[in-house]
């Protein structure tokens, strides 16, 4: 990811921690040029994200600190495993210690989550999709940790891709209204996704043409039945109810992805620490 | 909360959904002046939390919405419950739905997480406290919603109390010289807490006086004599280890707070929804 | 256009022309209560774009102003027809003046050099495209305009669809794996366009698959032959060396889109006033 | 101009362009190791301006980047001259490609134009000056580019001089009172002009006394009228159906200053394109 | 001033006071419907600036309290006297108190320091003017204190006229070249004023010819053989020492313009304040 | 201070005096190669603060300005003392120059009017602290001023820590209930400072115990009393009427703080200037 586009959230995120004082205890405790080494490691086995963001915490924080990067953004790592050392100012360690492990932490644990749900599919053709329910301001960020965890990107947002609901389908009129609307006002490089809830509105669309299909809250045989009368004419994306526990099940079914909202807004974090050597 | 405060937040989230060209898919497909009237309801019980800045949410997007409250923030809410009605355009209900949601449903699982904490120990002295394991950016709604659910903040950041750590104590040279600087430089409104991780340092640190003191990953008996030794001259919190399972034992060790950083880096979402009637 | 997305352009944009100290002159020799009626008047035809933001801008200088709008964004106008009036304080009128001007008759240029080129091409196929040679800070409203004026918007920008053009394919070796690597990283909403330069490209392309192919300064009967040779199962996009003297043989190759840079780059304003009775 | 002024436009222009995922075409296709030289070369004759924000915008999205400049901001080029090289990562230079052209092309076409109105008139006394009929964003740069295509700067902004025009007249109730309370209001480093419309008020002007006239829409022989009325007490400025054809006859009137909103608001571009050598 | 301009300096400065949790005194003990009426009193006689600024720092605290402004900015107030009444929600006032009084008193000092000097000049043709020695931040509001304290403005910034300083006449080889390089360069409504140490100088600028002269640190009789030499060619600014005793010395020496750095970097507060009544 | 809390104040000021040109006298003037050595001298005996801001300006509006600290944030000057040297282009060192020596000479005033008070008051127990009293915009940097002049600080705003005031007291019912909302509600590291007009309002307080009293507007003789009533049981602290005359009689009576809003928002500045050699 571009450093120019993720250093705003790192810099508004440090500030937020920083306030309007910056590290008091540090200030008062520690001497001005006392240095440390200092490594972040994994507590608990998982995937590293966030990692480019959590360096650039320390770099904005001290610009002198010097920051070894020992794993990539993407690794698997297991409990006690060094992703990254950093040396100098003790002041500048401190100050970025827990804004740093807040990002790296935060989107481990996405891209944690997301490789268990890709773990659970291996063998199947189904890819893990992710949602628009990601935590406001760091979609950008959890977006590439999906990514990073063996998933692929929904859209980014409201603007890059048309995705049909309930509630349009209602507001035009039906299935046919609405993605003539959509066909008429799309861009040439905007695809249009239609969310179905039962088979009649599936045969409608796959009549009037759509890029792909979100199969909403459907049991498993519906889901076949469904991949079967799409037959390639369009992506399909099965969603709702999905767990580590039944994805297997749905993936069996022959669709092209299965998303999850649960990735994003409910991951738990992956605990990683900093170890100071002072 | 202030509206000064949280708008930005929400104005920032919103346009991190709408990108460049808003909400294409209802700008293509419902009409300009098509009204609906929408409710948002809780799909499991919890606790409400972020519903203001949710509500904000919609006024940002289309300032002629009427909305109208229907729960305050803390409220206990069963499966099913309304917390509130938006009506007005389609298209503005719409674009503001998602981000509106993921504030909502963020902050409401702080506050459930947190509730859930507070009912494990309830009949004991402890209140839980947070951390700044929070997420970046959202520190302010975080804290709130920790509130709501019933339990206390601890420092909003690097820069409002003292909170001197194992580090610190290495840099320092010991218990006493920490505390010492400490208190030199601390501003009269300033309040000094110190992790001990043995009850030796508790007894250093008392002999020279501190305000607050965190018991660091202490087995129970060990709390027990800890809270003895303090015999009310610091507030004592005890952290690490702590899950719902745990956490009535170490309650019972007679500790003033309990911190949690699960509550706001782990928590999962609290799901709530928007029922539209076009 | 949603009034979230638009305000910061125009807050900028008038502040830009307030500087410091504001309108010194009007504040020197208007007094303070003296009221105006103005009326934003075409001085040639055209078609009207970033209206919208124009009238925003009077909002933002002085919100007492009553704002009414007589034509909507899209509309054509003739010479001397007006398309909205403006009613209040003479200061607030005079120092958003000049910038709503500038953001309407900019815009509006536009759309009206859009509709000269769709005008020229009516009864083909063919659409008019844009491009990202946009004015830096004003894309988002200058791809508005020209779907006002009857155009088609290209990709927003790098983040919302893959363009493949010559530099990376000569990067990645070839039609083939550069396509490959494109749909293996890109997400399922995501559409993918390949410029070419030859037909034997094209052919290659089409084998592999893609979504639109970018035909790039071809003669109008190699552009017939791309067209024969896609079949259909591409978008064509001619693009290079379009005016309004050649658009018509372009069109009547068969092509589905045609693209220009100068419809956003090099198209004049539309020239329009604002006339005020005192 | 310094680059504190710049960077905050230029910033700006590259994550309009980047949007929330960055260029992900090349992110796909391109290897992160992939190196290219690359020449920035004129495709038409003109006079180059914004070469400095071009080329601020490659070391904004790649620091690691190698900019070489070749020519300065005010140099005129012929069809295929060089300005600047930039080597380093294929990644960094795709990214910013788009915008600098963007930049560069725009500021260098009101250079050109600037230049063309600058020679139509060179011999006679008088010099080409902008007006406030600047895109919204973009005034610094397009001041700087007048004057880099040898024209001269009128004010920058409502603030920094007074331009007194007919409406200020009306609402004054006349020139001599306009004059009085402008001359009252004004620092003493504020500079007046006023615009009239005929022979009487410009009269009336120089009894009272003014830095400069702004003649609108007057004929070559009333400029020349006005222009010996005024016998150096005042700067002449000519302005109105300002075009290349009859720019000189204007000139020829002896007034100091013909000012024209075409350079800014209308002038195309000026072409120039990134060769890459992978 | 517009409230566009002033908006972003008040909003940033309640902000700075809230920080992340806003005023938590009023909100653990003021009831959330508990009303007040307050008035804003002077507590010693001066005039009155900044009152804009700070009834806008009510409405943004609070868009619901009832503000009735009693004294126009630029009134003379007399102890006791009261300038403005404010009534609505008590946490809305009390968050808003101390931002609101820290604007009006800092520039209502700014007015009434520019007024004791005024005054101590009254009777002679000089008038007082700032400099550029304000508070960083606030030179708009502080330049509009001083208008309304009976001063004139001197440049804004570094940006709208020239003056040439001892420096730029070292670096450009003397008075003349200076000179000369400024006029080629200036726009045709940019000023240039000179500071001059002697009279020599003083000289060769009136040869080749200025708008303005600053004669720095001259004693009284230098300083009327200056404006003697000058003899209206150009408006002349007395600096230097400048104090309530001295001014009048230097006021009678014929000068146009007496500069005070004072007024705006070292002028005491107007103390005045908040009376509320539960 | 932390670089990435002070840049931003530091960057806006520089572009306030900038505006949107630049420094058009030095760019006309001075040629763009011509360097320069200058010196930061002291024109009168006081204490540096805001140096480290200073010097920022320097390096933000020219990076490659050579930058010497002769003497500390903190340090005691005499006149004539040079506390930095700055070297390179003389463009850098001349735009940079006001907007560095503004920031420098008003903290530098901060920090002297601190030490005025502390020395005063040397012998005694009690401490110098500030006020919220602060310059809009400033607070940070003035704080650290108070500090580096030998002061304390009070809370840094609303959110910090808990006053209680007059209009607290009259809301809330009295002493108790607010003291016992105020600790209802406050986190366990937040302080809790009571606002008391009479001795008897003091005896409630200690009564229900406070963190620290301010003893407001009260005769020595009462705060002599004051402080035997509280007997080390809460901070005192004295308030009002402090001028460094009476200063010394309320340091004998015991308290333990002195606060003044004088030392912020009234001090005159530190005269510091710049001696440039070209």
């Amino acid at each position: 990811m571009m450093r120019l586009i993720i250093e705003p959230i790192v810099r508004a995120a440090l500030l937020e921690d920083l306030g309007r004082a910056g590290d008091i205890t540090s200030d008062a405790i520690v001497p001005a040029g006392a240095r440390v080494e200092a490594v972040i490691a994994a507590r608990q086995p998982g995937v590293i994200a966030g990692l480019e963001a959590a360096l650039l915490t320390f770099e904005l924080a001290e610009p002198t600190l010097r920051i070894e990067r020992l794993r990539a953004d993407g690794a698997r790592v297991a409990r006690g495993d060094v992703v990254a050392r950093i040396a100098g100012t003790a002041r500048g360690v401190l100050a970025a210690e827990r804004t740093a492990l807040n990002l790296l932490s935060r989107m481990s644990g996405v891209a944690t989550a997301t490789r268990v749900l890709v773990d659970a599919i291996s063998g199947s053709r189904a890819r893990i999709v992710c949602t628009r329910k990601t935590t406001p301001g760091l979609r950008t960020l959890e977006k590439e940790a999906v990514r990073l965890g063996g998933g692929s990107n929904h859209r980014f947002g409201l603007d890059d891709a048309m995705l049909i609901k309930d509630n349009h389908l209602a507001l035009a009129g039906g299935v046919r209204p609405a993605l003539e609307r959509a066909r008429a006002h799309a861009g040439h490089l905007v695809k249009i996704e239609l969310e179905v809830d039962t088979l009649d509105q599936l045969a409608e669309a796959l009549e009037v043409g759509v890029d792909a299909v979100l199969l909403d809250n459907m049991e498993p045989q519906t889901l076949r039945r469904a991949v079967a009368m799409v037959d390639g004419r369009a992506v399909t994306e099965a969603s709702g109810r999905i767990s580590p526990d039944t994805i297997a099940a749905v993936a069996a079914t022959g669709v092209d992805l299965i998303s999850s909202g649960w990735i994003t807004h409910s991951a738990p974090i992956l605990d990683l620490g900093l170890d100071i050597a002072c």
